[in-house]
Formats: C-alpha cells, structure tokens, sequence
C-alpha cells in the first residue's frame, strides 16, 4: 500500500467524522502515498491511527508540521484552516480544505472535479473543498448544463445530522430512544451547536442548517448560491435555496428545479446525459420504484440521481432528485479525488 | 355538549387516525350535534366509541345507514367513497369526503374554508376535502394570490408518515428501534402499501407517495398539482411538486417558492398578509430562531409559516416554509369546519 517513492500526506482534524474518512479514501486511492501525517488538537495527540498497514501517531498541528508535506488534507474547522493552511501552503505543501474558510477567496480554486478541474491550475497552494450540499448538486448538473446550459436553479435540501458532526449522530440516537420511551429530549447541538436555541431532532425537520445570515437566509443556503455559482463560474445562473435538517444520519437529499436554456428537451434526453456522466449514478425507473434514497447512498463516492421529469406547465423546467454521502463525494472522497487530480495534472510532483 | 335541537352527523371510518381526530375536532367545534353516527367496517362494529360525554356503537357503515343524516363526514378510503357517498347524498346527507375519490369531478366543490368557501354553494351533496399537502400550502398562499396575483408554485414536500395511516407510524417505530439495536428492519408498508416494493422509512427519505403515474410524478404530486388550480379556480397557474417522506409522525413540512403577478414586494409585506391571514400563524423570525417545525405542529390547527424571504436573484420570487399537522388541518379539521361553513352558509339546516 504504502509507496516507497511517493508523496507525504498530512490529514489535519483526522479523528472527525470525515477526516477519518479522509483516510478511508486515501487508502483505497491509486495516489503513492508513502508516509502519512495524522494531525488533531492538542487533546487527541499521542493517539494512534491505521493507515497502510502501519500504525501512525497523531500529532498537534502546529504551522512546522507540514514543513515536509507534499499534499495537507484539512477538515478540521474553520479557525484552524484560517491559521494554519497558509502556514502549509508557504512552506510548500498544497492544500486541500474542506472547510468555508476560502471558498469565496477569488485566489482560491473551488473544486468539483467532474466539473471545474481546470480551475486547478491557478491555484495558490490552498484549494477550497466546496459544501456537501453544493458539491453532489453541481456534480449532477454540470452534464446538462454542458449540453444544454443553465439558467435557473431552485433546490430544497433534506440534509443528514453528520454535517454536523460525529457528536450530532449521537445526539440524534438519544433524542430517538427518548422519543419512543416517552422520556424527556435532551437538546445540546441541533440545529447548529453555536446558537443560542436548540431543537428536537428526532421526527422532526428543521429548516435551519448554519447560522441565519442579514438577508434571511441561513449561512448554508447562501453558501449552495454563491459556492454553484462560483464552481459553474457563472454569475447570471440564478440560484436560491431553501436546506432543512432531517432525522436522517448519513447521506443528503436535494429536490432541484431547474430550467435548461433550450426548449424541447425530454426527460429522456437528460436521462441519457446522466447515465454517462462521470461519478453519477442514474436510479431513475418509476415503473420499478427505483430512485435514489440516503439509506442506500450511505457509504458509497457516486452522486445518485433520479425522479427526472419535466415541469408540466414548463417546457424548459425539470425537476431532479439527488442524493449522495455528504462525507464522501460531499467532503473525504472529494478532497482526495482534488489530490488524485493534483498529481494527474502534475500540479504536485514527488 | 350534545345539542337537543341539531345536526344529526355520521362519521364514516371512525375508528382510524383521522377518523378518530375528526370526532376531536367535533366535540371542540361549535356546530350543534344532535346525535354520532359512528361507522367504520364489519371488523369493528359493535365497538364503542366516546363523544359529546356519551358511548356511541360503532356500526357497519351500509347505503341506508345515512337515512336520517344530516352531514356525513368520510375518511374509510377512496373505495368506501365511491361507494357509499353518492348513497348518503342521494338520502338527503350532505358528504365532506377525505378520500382522492370526487376530487377532479367538476360537480363537486373542492374546498379549503380559508381560500373557496364560496364554491360550497354549488355542492349536490358531495363535498370533497383536498389532499393534505395541497390544504395547508393553499390555506398559506392564498392572501398573498389575493394581494398580488400568483404565477407559479414548485413545492417539494417532507411528509409525516401518519399520512399513510396509524400502522406507518407504527411500522416507523418498530424500525427505528431496529436500527438503534443493529436488529434487522421489516418492510411492510412504506412507502405505498399497494405497490410492489417497500423500503426502510427510518433515518430515511423516500421520494415516493403514492402510485407513480405515466408521466412519472406520483399520485401525491399531482393531486398538489391539479387540485391546487381547481381550488385556486386558475388553470393557467404553474405548479409543480416533488413530494417526499421523511421519518417524522405527524405534520408536513413544505418549502414553497412562488413567483407572484407583482414586482417591488418585500418579504415584509408577504408577512405583514399572512400576519393576519385567517387559519395561519407567522413564525418567522430568524435572528430568535423563530420558525415552523412538524414537532410544534403536531395537535394543531393551524398553518404554520416561515422562513419567507426573497429570491435574491428573481423579482418576484419567494420562499416560504409551510408546516401543519396532516390529520388536522390537512383532512379532520378542514373537514369539520367545512362543515361549519356548509351550516352558516344555511345549506345545511336542522
């Protein structure tokens, strides 16, 4: 597994929920991975990890970690990637972060392989990861949008509680068994663990994901706008969006609306776009009951898509069901693919 | 309670989720009931039922069980309906029918109190009560259609299961405990009992409700669809709806985008509308986390909304979130003070 001549990985925040995917990625990746440098809070230094077939021990990232890092995968917050991914990237290593800390940096690349992999190359030693939310939406939409372009898109998230967190999944477990034991429901962490209310999680929905930004709209909705709007590179796509929370743990489900720029476009037609497309995953036969569910994308890299059908009353609306492992292709698996690209391009050497 | 001088009423399916609700909401109203009729199958005649601070005997629900009703309130299925309701009209009962059966037929006034009270006079004895998911979106929308005219609606929904009946949410329960305890889940129900294939409703979300037509929306969707411009009486209204299951019990989220006949709104006028809009209750204020969620709606009557705000790159395009409780507002009470209005509109006398 591990590469004599290869590159050394740093993977901060990797005791997270998607930095220990991270690893998992990294693992069953064809990247030459010849020494990995897991990294955490002071509090999870002295830990171990397996990666390789080896054992790792987790250190405190600290900006003279990665003075011999080729590629540092961050995931560990934003205050952290705030401080110290420039610290990586001035002492060469190349970044890849997974937090909102860059993505609206105009110096900084914000990738979706299967859509933009060739903003890569401008980039400055720091590439945003984009949302989970953002990511499998554009990733589904990027082969219509090619084919047909894009004017307009209208998309209502049913998102998973691991976006926030591993401890967010506990929470939802607790709040359940309370539920059906008619015992009374602890609330400590959703919607958003910063704020100053908390709600029930469990059989419920909550239409907050993030903090509520001057305009109304939580910070999540505005970063699916600006963040689809920024990767399509396009700023006269309109884009709104409505992300509520639900008792789900892994995997997010978006209902999208979108309209085409061209009329005469079957459902058909866009059908036979996404079965092709690269990490998508067509689910889509009615007659069948086949369609993409969170309980059935959990764990796996693709985007999965169905419910395709055209607007009736709208010759150039359709409307789109997609669904995909928020911590997979919405954060670990994208980031590593980011690293693959990298090295594909050339754009880190070893 | 009960009256000496009033309305004789039977109340078809008496013993299921919404059955059992619309006896709730007519002992809390005050239309005066003379005498219960409770009926429901063969399988639970002779059952008792409580209301007005009597026992009532469930009986078989058959043609001349309506020979001396003056108002029949129906929700035993859509076979029940097609059966037995035009036999309790042609008594000289007037029907408020729950069920799918009478909705489309042109002789028969489909009814939200809020938004077409008016269609009620034209009624020949059958009265039919919308879908769910179509009531409380109609009841939301319908001062702002008055105020500035309404183009289009694309809703996606997130449904409780009670929807499906008293059994989905049991088989909800006995499933989330299933995958708390790493046991095996059973599927028996969700998402359509009929329909070939059943999938796990717990920590899900499933893009199905209801049989899937031949132009691939469900019956859910269209029933949005096409009652929402029967209601509204415009056919030129766009809507288009996906419609998903999530796992909560009881109410039904909604995020609705509309685009209004008007340009230069604020979200601040749609709130001031709905502010005082009859049946609906503002909860949208989002610096205090102020918004609606199932859990809070579940036993009331209302329509709750929320989250309204303004499409930052469309005119005349608007958000909102509408939740209410679907065995309420969105079949047991809408019934009920339809059949308030039917006796202050004098077409039902006594």
């Amino acid at each position: 597994m591990l590469q004599t001549e290869g590159l050394n990985v740093a993977v901060v925040g990797v005791t997270g929920a998607v930095g220990t995917r991270m690893l998992q990625m990294l693992e069953s990746s064809p990247l030459p991975v010849k020494s990995l440098l897991p990294l955490a809070s002071a509090r999870s230094a002295g830990k171990k990890v397996n990666f390789g077939g080896k054992e790792w021990t987790i250190e405190e990232a600290k900006p003279e970690s990665f003075d011999k890092i080729d590629i540092a995968l961050f995931s560990a917050g934003g205050s952290v990637s705030k401080k110290l991914a420039p610290e990586a990237a001035s002492r060469g290593a190349v970044v890849v972060d997974n937090t909102s800390a860059f993505r609206m940096d105009p110096e900084v690349p914000l990738v979706v392989p299967e859509v933009n992999e060739k903003a890569l190359n401008a980039h400055h030693g720091i590439i945003a990861n984009p949302n989970c939310s953002t990511i499998q939406m554009v990733a589904a939409l990027e082969p219509i949008r090619q084919a047909y372009g894009l004017k307009r898109i209208i998309v209502s998230t049913y998102q998973a509680v691991s976006g926030s967190g591993a401890k967010a999944i506990m929470e939802l477990e607790t709040q359940t068994r309370a539920v059906l034991d008619d015992q009374p429901v602890e609330t400590a962490i959703m919607p958003v663990k910063g704020d100053k209310k908390h709600y029930q999680m469990a059989f419920n929905a909550i239409p907050q994901i993030d903090l509520f930004q001057p305009n109304d709209y939580t910070f999540e909705e505005m970063k699916m706008i600006n963040e689809t709007k920024k990767i399509m590179d396009d700023q006269t796509l309109q884009v709104s969006a409505t992300c509520v929370r639900v008792p789900v743990a892994i995997s997010h489900g978006e209902s999208v609306y979108i309209e085409i720029g061209k009329e005469g476009v079957s459902s058909t037609d866009i059908k036979a776009l996404l079965k092709d497309a690269p990490g998508v995953v067509l689910q889509d036969d009615p007659a069948n009951q086949i369609y993409p569910m969170p309980a059935d994308a959990a764990g796996k890299k693709e985007v999965f898509v169905g419910r395709i059908r055209r607007d009736p009353d709208v010759a150039n609306g359709f409307h789109l069901w997609i669904v995909s492992d928020n911590l997979l292709k919405g954060a670990a698996w994208n980031s590593v693919e980011i690293a693959e690209r990298l090295v594909a391009l050339g754009l880190v050497t070893y």
